[in-house]
């Protein structure tokens, strides 16, 4: 990973002597080559590796945790051109000029922090948006995009990434991933990921349709087609690479209905016919068998608990989704797992791993659950807690109950493929400060923080995620 | 803001290289003058300006932020003179000696901050409490009370505040509004907020005769002419000044219930009819016609939401509200809200400012709204939370998702006149502190720092409040 | 107490200045007898005196929080001899290999640092598990176990603890305690604490035949005889020097029922007729109940609220209680102790101390909660929470709103008792810390943080726990 100057003390401790320490751990960890085991870059732009478009279509205009603070600010989504392909040159100067007159709205923020790493360090400019001419900045932002090294695969081998795992529909034909796999030019291993949300909640719009072309892919029929068509599905998925399987739910109920009445609810909900409470216990169950295919093919799951996705209905109405009003909610594990973890929490191989955003869990219910159960991992601080003082909440509202070596490693979770190295640069300085700090006070030896340092940022994710 | 000497260290960070750039950016905000857009400063005291009585009913007996650590101790509140009236000198005198000898613990809380400042820099004495003897303390504190600069326009002066905000029923006269506005004499901006819950709750005791009487204020009968009351009590207010409407609620809970519905509703409620259920439903709907209001009046919307009011009901009955046993309660607004926020959310004009006691809204629910939704504002650290350990984990809380320009601005929201300019001064010791902090990890430049932190107490509260 | 150096920097702040007050603090505080008022040290141990076994079985496999990280490490329970009875020293040698390659699982954990702390204070070894031949590391430690300065009694002595309260059921003979008291050797006070969970549930297993025993030791009959037995049990207890009586409950739920539907509901609970509702009824009653009984007996009433105990019930089934996979989850207090606080909060002598492991309610729910109730004190962080930065967030969430008067003081609440010296030394050192931020800050002055410090670790749990 070749970022900002390690000499930088960016996000480093202010304490002079804890910042030396801090320095020192950055110093072994700064290099290593980027493991990304879940995220959302499209695994197309890598496939036909064309340069991206101007720096507003893919700075801006397509990344709506950008995009949402334009709007809390005023700016109608419309005129920021979401939802429109593509757009002229013009287009995107006008965009980048709302973005910049805005600059100071991101100080700050995660958001902000991306943006101005990825100027800084991805593309070398000086002055940044508030001080810049915005035109100016724009064309020379255009110039570099037109550069071959500014093209995917050439930044997919100057960001040093060794694993790149998108994430994918079951139905997808994982066709960039097999063109990425067979081009030997391609150093970085890029992983599909199981991500059947729209297939286990009959509630889902298009879910009838989606259901019926899965279970046309098997020889089999109704429920037990579908339950097949999914294990064929994550079959599949594990010969072009895939470790991990993704579910993102409200809630983290799982029960275990008898496979009867489960093919009776299955029938129901094909003819529309389920309640509001049987499809939550549809739902529920299919995260429970989810878990048992996980026992069996091997497949990490991954858990993406309490958003309530989609909070304003105009804006979901006119634009979709991920338009930034997906907001998080109180969020439990301990009663809602129980179903699955009584059956599968101690089997042998079986990967869980709990991301959540709400910060009390991370004390109360995580690191407990972690702390015990051989299966259940700590995911990495989650989406808005991506940032430098959640970070460090984070590590420690879990350590002392659960240790480094019940989390699963730091994940970027992004689309924005450009700030994958400034995202993980700044977890290994937040992790390298709060090491440094458990060394000043004298909780950890400088060499058992330099082993943890390097664990967290290579043994920990590869074992988590069985990479 | 006259108060403490811009020198002194305190509150900033121990950090030498923090705290050099802290004092920096302290010393640009330290003599802003005071924006106080929400308080419960009685407007009596500055119309009549009558000089305050002894120092024992102005500090303790009359401010139970501090009788209820004197009761938590074991000290009975009819020994306080809760309640009573005008006291003696002789019983002022023996409430200062309780509070005197249980200064301690006080020490570390935020009314021991507050008392310490108000001592120190309005009254200007060396010895506090602990170490002063209190009859010679007393007599000081008594001596400054009688001089004509200790009276409450002078001290309006003297703090230097610009904009003063009151709480004030809908029926009230705001005779004292109009009577501070008239007189060239007062600089500072009085301005009356409407507070009309116990109008909007109909198992509020004397909801019935209230309602008569607001209904008898227009010329409509019934539902309508109640719904005309309130908008024509709003427009008396904006006459006099008010840029807000504020409502406690136990819940965020908003609906929209059709107008004859509504009406009937309304009816049986002042028949005293209603069920629990349907009152509650009656109160979630008058949140919701009051954001329409605000989007129709321009009235700024705030909610302090989730507190058990008068939880022990023997103190309740002896002493009536407001005796320092109000308790928070885990409280959610992402589901609750979501009725108002569908219609008004996008409303051009309509500001909501959310206020709250329990902090793991903060980064769960209130940056990510306030980050999305153009009308959301985060209010300030409510209440329990107005300290500097609780600011400071509120900016470490919402600033990495909303950043800076999505929060209400510092507010006080206190009865104690005197502590006005403490309060203010340990929002600005404490942003200082925590921009510095984001300037030395190069989160911010220096120059982004200081801007912030003007806005943060100047264009930030007047754009939010509308002042 | 005589622990680790007091000249050592361990846990206290990094920032020169601070750590300078801190020392100074510290070592006003780091000699101070140990008052441990709340902890589960088995009294036998203390009255035969009988030398420890080996180090595996006193360290590790008798000690759940250090076997629950190494069961999610994927160590079987069963290869860890637990529920085994006495073990082999050649079996003990393998549990003890099975630790030390894993003695990095424990680094920055609260039982990494008891553990360090007991093997350099208190056995004086200079080689940690990680870096040390296990061999030779388990014949020094059990040379050291055979030595007469480490039977249980020398340690009492060593580790200057004045009193020791240990926890115990209400029909359990006392006897350890009556050979303790009787000793003049023995200079600690060791109390026992009254805990009756297992009579006031009518769904713990053996619940029926408990309740028998406990209205067989007294002349009443049915329900009177079941308070009644309740309350001699008590009596005697407080004759053994019982100061509090413990109730760790799912829920702090509490109801007052009139006592002819409380007794017609005992006695359906004998029937085993009680439905999950009745049954919690019951409970809630009971803890209302206790809490009169205090008001009558005096003695402190501490509630451990908020656990999911033996959340897999394969490890419950096959191992017993205590496993490691009690898992607490969100937890409230304001609604669920009213009645009993409406009734009992301002009752004279009546104490309440009230544990949590959902930080959450510190700030929201505790601290305002003891900052008006006389009765209501803050636990101490308990368990998961009982470590350095947890006890650092706890003081910040609860101080700034109640003082430092309203907490519990420290508490060890442990069964390990060679960590009591450490738990203790922790939680002195966060505490000198903290005020020194404070002094730094100039929220206190020396003087103060002098003062408050000292009654932090001997006053405060005097007075609470009426020692």
């Amino acid at each position: 990973m070749t970022t900002t100057s390690v000499t930088s003390r960016r996000l480093l401790p202010a304490d002079p002597a804890t910042r030396r320490i801090a320095e020192r751990l950055y110093q072994l960890i700064a290099d290593l080559p980027i493991l990304s085991p879940h995220g959302h870059v499209d695994p197309g732009i890598l496939a036909t590796d064309r340069p991206f478009r101007d720096p507003a279509t893919l700075l801006i205009r397509d990344d709506h945790y950008v995009t949402r603070l334009l709007h809390a600010d005023g700016v109608d989504l419309a005129s920021l051109a979401i939802g429109q392909g593509e757009i002229s040159e013009s287009e995107a100067r006008r965009i980048w000029r709302i973005f910049c007159d805005r600059w100071h709205l991101f100080a700050g923020t995660a958001s902000g922090y991306w943006l101005r790493s990825t100027l800084q360090d991805v593309f070398g400019v000086e002055q940044l948006p508030g001080d810049a001419d915005p035109d100016a900045l724009f064309d020379a932002l255009s110039e570099s995009l037109a550069a071959a090294d500014m093209r995917p695969r050439a930044l997919l081998e100057r960001f040093d990434i060794e694993v790149l795992a998108t994430t994918d529909d079951p139905l997808d034909t994982l066709e960039p991933h097999r063109i990425l796999a067979a081009d030997p030019g391609v150093r970085t291993v890029v992983r599909p990921t199981f991500r059947p949300d729209a297939y286990l909640d009959p509630t889902a719009a298009g879910w009838g349709d989606r259901v019926e072309r899965l279970i046309d892919s098997v020889d089999q029929n109704g429920y037990e087609g579908y339950l097949e068509g999914l294990r064929a599905s994550r079959r599949r998925f594990i010969e072009h690479g895939a470790t991990s399987a993704d579910f993102g739910v409200f809630t983290a109920d799982t029960a275990e209905i008898d496979p009867s009445s489960a093919a009776a609810l299955f029938d129901r909900a094909r003819r529309g016919e389920l309640s509001a409470t049987e499809a939550r216990a549809f739902r529920a169950h299919m995260l429970f068998e989810s878990a048992r295919m996980s026992t069996e093919d091997g497949l990490v799951m991954t858990i993406h608990a309490g958003v309530f996705r989609n909070h304003h209905t105009p804006t979901f109405t006119g634009y979709g989704p991920d338009r930034g009003h997906d907001i998080p909610v109180a969020t439990t594990f301990v009663e809602p797992l129980r179903p699955l973890l009584q059956r599968f929490g101690t089997a042998r191989g079986f990967h869980l791993i709990l991301f959540t955003v709400d910060e009390t869990t991370f004390s109360r219910e995580l690191a407990p659950l972690a702390g015990f159960y051989p299966s259940v991992f700590i995911g990495a601080p989650w989406w808005f807690l991506d940032a430098p003082d959640s970070a460090a909440r984070f590590r420690a509202a879990t350590v002392e109950t659960a240790g480094f070596y019940r989390g699963s490693g730091f994940i970027d979770d992004t689309r924005a493929f450009l700030s994958i190295p400034a995202r993980h640069d700044m977890a290994r300085r937040t992790d390298a400060g709060y090491l440094a700090r458990l060394v000043v006070e004298e909780r950890l030896s400088i060499g058992e923080a330099e082993r943890i340092a390097v664990d967290l940022h290579s043994a920990i994710p590869r074992r988590a995620f069985k990479l």
